[in-house]
């Protein structure tokens, strides 16, 4: 019996159409001892950028091996290139639209193959639906012991967006957020490391959408109900929640918010 | 060890109550083996042509020997039967409520048997829950090899809902939406052979709640965003689309809104 | 090979976000054979007594040595202890805010473990992501012949939650609605031996939110659609029904609505 390999799925499909089903059956036909995990299939509607950091939240924490497909493809069936992304032990499948670029900031990309080889496509390719007849089929293969090299040639100018950078100065931390999550969490990009080269000791505020924050809590429940709070998130980086409550909703923001630490 | 079989879920059950779980309990306890899949479990609550019509979208992607479970069933412990179809490599277990509809029309169906043997049903049978006490205990027997003709007697008179027709003239296609997707995209009846019979390199025009389209886009990026767009989908029957939106939000239709392909 | 165990999951973590993926992935880093079982992740956030009673729904329904995860979690990093619970064949992962209570009403509890062995938590441990870091880590290393003892020392003080009690008198059962499922069906806390021991073919009436029912019927199609119906639902407690349509919208009425039984 082959080995079980893990396909982990990532997609804008939603629960209520076939289309979740018809990647998942076109995957097991290929490949029936495949264990394919649900992560999401509600990712706002090709909102590429969104899919691109939920990645980041869990790929690092399946086993070696596995292969992660994420598919918000706005451009299906145009120009954009099917690609499969191997780093140290994680393989990624999915469009080169940048859904990759946080994997690719914070990974050593070992390839990116430009997926080409069509005798391991559906034999009836859609313009529509490359979840069902691309990516799907390909992820089957790779776990099936089709090696990357065989399913196209190496690409150097794959898609990177353009990523909300941390700048950072002698007493100063400016980020943003760059996630809210279904908790109204407002997840920034000050990661810890940053934070602690800035403080190292001094008095510092945490400024945010007209609240100043003194200090860092250590769970959502240190406040009162209700109270905004800042602290470290499961991703290391800082957030503005509101325990019990929705920071979203408290602060009235979302994505683009800046955050700053100011230090004395 | 006993083969891995695959059985598929498609409910209304939604994604908050205990339902779902419930019904996957029952069949793993039958059947410890099973690879369940979810498809969908959050159908319009007892539209069963809505699940009809998702169901036709996935269950030939899946290999032979799936055994495909539907259940959206508002007759539930009343008179409708609960029953097993078994079509060339496909089994489809539900209540005979016109579910399978679609699977009648495009497939030779080998028999379908009324599911009668309580013996393989739950030992307390509820009036309320057929898919934990019945519908998902028979998919774990037939699974673990008991064959399709010990749950009960062939019946002919199933249920078939009036399906959409396309009416076909030798100018005209005359269709109608059948579904409409997450994406808004309007699905349509009128089926690719079907189109080219009628156009066979004739000019046409499409016509749909008052807009006129001419010419077949061939995915959803070729239009600009926002403009309205005909194609054929992932299962080759028109569509009206539009790029990075909505047709049904555009046109403010859905359903049953008539289609019109006019060859000159 | 080890043995296929199963876990199941509940949650509120969402269909959006990474979080059901990262905790998926710490499970099967540690336990590549898992068979994890998708419950629910949209219970209304950190609506402890919800989640408990969703778990009431299913957990019985799985086979011997399941493990089953619960993981709505409020007080994450402050006091409140995870724990493992072990009944007669079913084990419980979770924080000890009350989420087991109706586990608790219902089995004999073997042993309640506070989770302190570190050795099976994530290396790296938050303080706001325990699903992750510890729910998930030790449900894999349980499922991986870990047995429940060396995970931490038994606790007798673990919390229960006051659950809505049912009354009863000679001619009276006094209960109210516990639980609001999807379809709009107003659950009860209204047994059926409790019923049965109280009406012993007197007559009765059922009152709630100023309707008046006389009889219980069998199954939801069994009324006029759009008509009010008491049954015992799929827990053989009492509900309150309308075939086709929602009881909560019907009565404007959710969870705490008193519901009466009166006999003559």
């Amino acid at each position: 019996m082959p080995e079980e390999r893990i396909v982990t799925l990532l997609t804008d499909y939603g629960l209520r159409d076939s289309y979740v089903g018809a990647l998942k059956g076109a995957m097991l036909t290929i490949a029936p001892h495949l264990k394919i995990v649900d992560v999401a299939h509600t990712v706002p509607q090709q909102d590429v950028l969104e899919a691109a950091y939920i990645l980041k939240g869990y790929y690092r924490d399946f086993p070696k091996g596995t292969i992660h497909l994420a598919v918000v493809d706005p451009g299906v069936g145009g120009p954009r290139r099917p690609i499969l992304v191997e780093t140290r032990g994680h393989y990624l499948i999915g469009p080169d639209n940048g859904i990759f670029s946080y994997v690719y900031q914070e990974q050593s990309v070992a390839q990116v193959i430009h997926l080409t080889a069509t005798q391991y496509f559906a034999p009836e390719l859609s313009d529509t639906f490359h979840g069902r007849d691309i990516f799907g089929p390909v992820a089957a293969h790779l776990a099936s012991e089709v090696e990357a090299r065989w399913f196209g040639k190496p690409v150097e100018d794959f898609v990177r967006l353009t990523l909300p950078q941390l700048k950072a100065g002698p007493s100063l931390l400016s980020g943003e957020v760059v996630y809210v999550d279904r908790f109204g969490n407002l997840v920034t990009n000050i990661d810890l490391p940053s934070f602690y080269a800035l403080v190292k000791g001094r008095r510092y505020r945490i400024t945010a959408g007209g609240q100043v924050l003194e200090g860092i809590s250590r769970c959502y429940a240190d406040g009162q109900p209700g109270q905004l709070l800042a602290l470290f998130g499961c991703q290391q980086t800082l957030e503005l929640s509101v325990n019990r409550g929705s920071a979203a909703n408290k602060l009235g923001q979302g994505r683009g918010l800046p955050v700053a630490v100011q230090a004395e």
